[in-house]
C-alpha cells in the first residue's frame, strides 16, 4: 500500500527535494496534499504533476488566484494558517512532512500530531520554540517524529535499535560555514553575497545565513535536546568542514557511531519518508573509491557567539528559546534585505534575549504564551533593526 | 546476577586484555574457567587473582606441572583439546570467550555452541575454516555470536537494530600495516623486526604479521561474510591509516554508519562481554577535543596479493579457506622463526592453494574433513618452507 503524504512547505528547498524523491518512487508514495507559503506558480506546477486532492496557500491574499488557477473542482482548496492545519490533519494522510520555515510551523505540526500523523520534521523552529509541548504530544498520541535535518537524521540513525540509556554524548557536526577561518575583524565586513555561499550545502536563504552565523548549529543543539532527550551538557558541536559525517553518537563504553553520506538533503528526506524502510537511492551516491580526508576540529566559540546564546537559551529553557528563534528570524530577514550587517544578527538576538530575561521570562509557557512571546520578540528585534541598523 | 565467563586462551593478547576489563567490573562478571595454550606461569598467576573453578592447559605435557602448582583441590583441571572442550561446555558458564589463536579453536567453539553458550568470538580461524558449520550450529542452538575483532565489532554495532536486508555493502577498514607505502621491491627486503611494528595496534605476533601481509584483512573479509551473511562482492576493504574508524556499513539508501574509537582492543572485548549492555569504559577514551584528520584510500591489491587470495578462497568456498588459513599459519610461523622471507608467506599460501584446487578440493567439507585438509595444508606448507625457504 502506498504511503500517503502531505507536505507543508512544498515549494521551499526541502519541499521541492521531497517531491524529487517521491517522483522516483511512484509505487511507494501518494501525494495527498500540498501547502505552500506564497509561491503560487510553483504550487500550481507541482499540483499538475503530483495531482494532490488538497492544496493550501499560506498567504491568504493569494487564495482567489489559487481558486482561479485550479479548474479541477474535485481539488479542495484552503488558505492561511487554517489551511496548513487542515492539510496536516487530513484523515487520508499517513505522514506529514513539515517543511515550512519559521515558527509558523508550530501550530500545524502540533495539530498533525494530535491527529495521529507521523511527522517528518524539517521545521526546526517547532522544536526550538515548543519542544516540550511537541514531544509530550508525540508521546501522548504515539506518533513517530522522524527528523529531516541531516544532523538529526544522523543521530536518529545511530540511535536506531540502541538503548538511549547507553548514550554518553551527541556530537553535532558543523561545516563551520563560509567564515570558519575568519578573524573577528573580517567577520564585521562580511557581505550578503559571501554569507549566501555555503561551502557544502545547497539550502534555502534563511538556513544558509544561519549556517554562516552558526545560529543554525545552536538551533540544532536545542532541537537535538528535545528529539533525543539528551541534556545540553552532553551535546557538543564539532567542526567538520567536509560535511560528510553528519553527526556522531558517543556511547557510555567509549564507542562512537557516525552517519556519513553525500551533502544531499534528498538522502535524509528519503529516509524520513520511507522509514522504517530504506529504498535504493536513485541519485548519485557517496563512495570510498577515491582518497578522502575527513577533518574535525573544536568550535571557536569566541568567533561564533550564536552557539553560546543557544546553549544559554536551551539550558534556561521556558520562553527563552522562543525569543532566540524569533529575534534571529527577524534579524536574518533584515540581513537578507541589507538592512543590517552580518554581526548585527547576533547582537540583536542577544539584546532581545536580555530584555526578555529581565522582564517577561516564563518557565513553562503554553502555546498561546509561546506565540505571544514570539510576536513580542519579533517586534523588539524590529525596533532594534530600525534604530540600530545603520550603525552596523 | 553476574555473567559467568569462560576464557579459552586467557594468556594470549586478547585473553589478558579481557581479564583487565573483567577486573574493572567485579560486580558484573565471574570468571568460572580459564584455559591457556602453554603459558603455565601466567595461567597460575591469573588463577590466583580470578579464582576460577576450572583450569585447562592446551599443551598436554604441562598437565602434571599444572597439577603440582594448583594446591587447591576444589579447582578442576584438564588438558589438551579435550580440556578446551570441557571448559567451553561447562553448565555453569554463560559466555565463552574463544581467544585461542589458529584452527585449534574450531572444535571447542563448536562444542560451546552445541552446549548453548553465547560466544565472544576472537578466534577468526574458526569462521574462516568452518564458517558454514559454525553459523548453522549457532542458528540451530539459538546462541549469539558476538565478534571481538575491532572490525567485526564495528559492523556488529552498525547493524544492531537494523534490518539486514537494508545492507548494501560492508567496508572493512585496514590500517594498511607498516608497509602500505612500500614498493614491491622494498617489500622483498622486509625484516621480522619491521613487520612486527604495527603502526597503530598492539597485538599478538601472528596477527601483527598478518596485518603486514594484509592476510589479516583477507581473513576478516571471509569472517565478515559468515558473521553477517553478506556476499563477497559486497564486502570491500578500505585503507584507513589512523585506525579510528573500525569499519563501516553502507545501506541501500546511500547512508553509511561507521563505528569509531581508540585503537584499544579492550573496547570491543568489553562490548562482547557486556552485550547487549554497555558499561562506562574505565580506561582512556577517544575524544574530539583536538584537531583530527581521518584518511581513507583504496587498497593497493598489487602490493598485497593476500587479499586477492582471500577473495578467491572465500568465493570458491568449501575447503579452500581452510587451506588459505592453515598454509598462512605455517608460513607466518616460519617467518617469525626467520626460516623464510616476508614475501614468501604469500607465495607459499598461493602455491598450497593451487595444489589443493587441482587435487583435493571439497565443496562441503564436514568437520573431520576440515581438520584433515588443515593438516594436509600445514604439511604442504612445511614442505615448501623447507625446500624453498633459503631462496627467499
Amino acid at each position: 500500500m502506498k504511503k500517503r503524504i502531505a507536505i507543508l512547505g512544498s515549494t521551499g528547498s526541502i519541499g521541492r527535494q521531497a517531491l524529487e524523491v517521491i517522483r522516483e518512487f511512484p509505487e511507494q508514495f501518494e501525494v495527498v496534499a500540498l501547502a505552500a507559503g506564497s509561491n503560487l506558480d510553483l504550487l500550481i506546477e507541482q499540483a499538475a504533476i503530483f495531482r494532490p486532492k488538497y492544496l493550501a496557500i499560506g498567504e491568504p491574499s493569494l487564495y482567489q488566484e489559487l481558486q482561479a488557477r485550479t479548474p479541477d473542482q474535485r481539488i479542495k482548496l484552503s488558505a492561511g494558517l487554517e489551511g496548513l492545519i487542515d492539510i496536516g490533519t487530513l484523515p487520508e494522510v499517513d505522514l506529514v512532512l513539515t517543511a515550512v520555515v519559521g515558527s509558523v510551523g508550530i501550530k500545524p505540526t502540533l495539530a498533525a500530531i494530535e491527529a495521529g500523523k507521523d511527522i517528518a520534521l524539517a521545521n526546526k523552529e517547532t522544536l526550538v520554540a515548543a519542544g516540550s509541548i511537541i514531544m509530550a504530544a508525540a508521546a501522548k498520541y504515539g506518533v513517530e517524529i522522524i527528523p529531516v535535518d541531516s544532523e538529526h537524521s544522523a543521530v536518529f540513525q545511530c540511535l536506531e535499535g540502541k538503548d538511549s540509556n547507553q548514550v554518553e554524548r551527541l556530537l553535532i557536526t558543523a561545516s563551520g560555514g563560509p567564515f570558519r577561518t575568519y578573524t573577528p575583524e573580517q567577520l564585521e565586513h562580511v557581505t550578503l553575497e559571501q554569507a549566501l555561499k555555503h561551502p557544502n550545502w545547497n539550502m534555502g536563504g534563511k538556513i544558509t545565513i544561519d549556517s554562516a552565523t552558526m545560529f543554525n548549529k545552536g538551533l540544532e543543539i536545542i532541537e537535538a535536546h528535545w528529539l533525543f532527550g539528551v541534556s545540553f551538557d552532553r551535546i557538543t558541536p564539532v567542526i567538520h568542514p567536509e560535511s560528510i559525517v553528519h553527526s556522531l553518537v558517543e556511547f557510555k563504553d567509549g564507542s562512537f557511531l557516525a552517519q556519513l553520506g553525500l551533502c544531499d538533503m534528498r538522502l535524509p528526506i528519503q529516509l524520513a519518508l520511507t522509514y522504517p524502510e530504506r529504498l535504493t537511492y536513485p541519485f548519485p551516491r557517496f563512495n570510498f573509491n577515491n582518497p578522502l580526508a575527513l577533518n574535525f576540529e573544536p568550535v571557536n566559540y569566541d568567533l561564533f557567539p550564536a552557539i553560546t546564546l543557544a546553549y544559554e537559551a536551551g539550558c534556561k529553557g521556558g520562553s527563552l528559546p522562543v525569543v532566540l528563534n524569533a529575534a534571529n528570524e527577524e534579524a536574518v530577514g533584515a540581513f537578507l534585505t541589507r538592512k543590517i550587517g552580518f554581526t548585527k544578527i547576533v547582537r540583536i538576538v542577544s539584546e532581545v534575549m536580555g530584555y526578555h530575561q529581565k522582564e517577561a521570562f516564563s518557565i513553562q509557557p503554553d502555546l498561546e504564551e509561546i506565540m505571544a512571546v514570539d510576536q513580542w520578540a519579533r517586534a523588539a528585534a524590529q525596533r532594534l533593526i530600525e534604530t540600530n541598523g545603520g550603525n552596523s
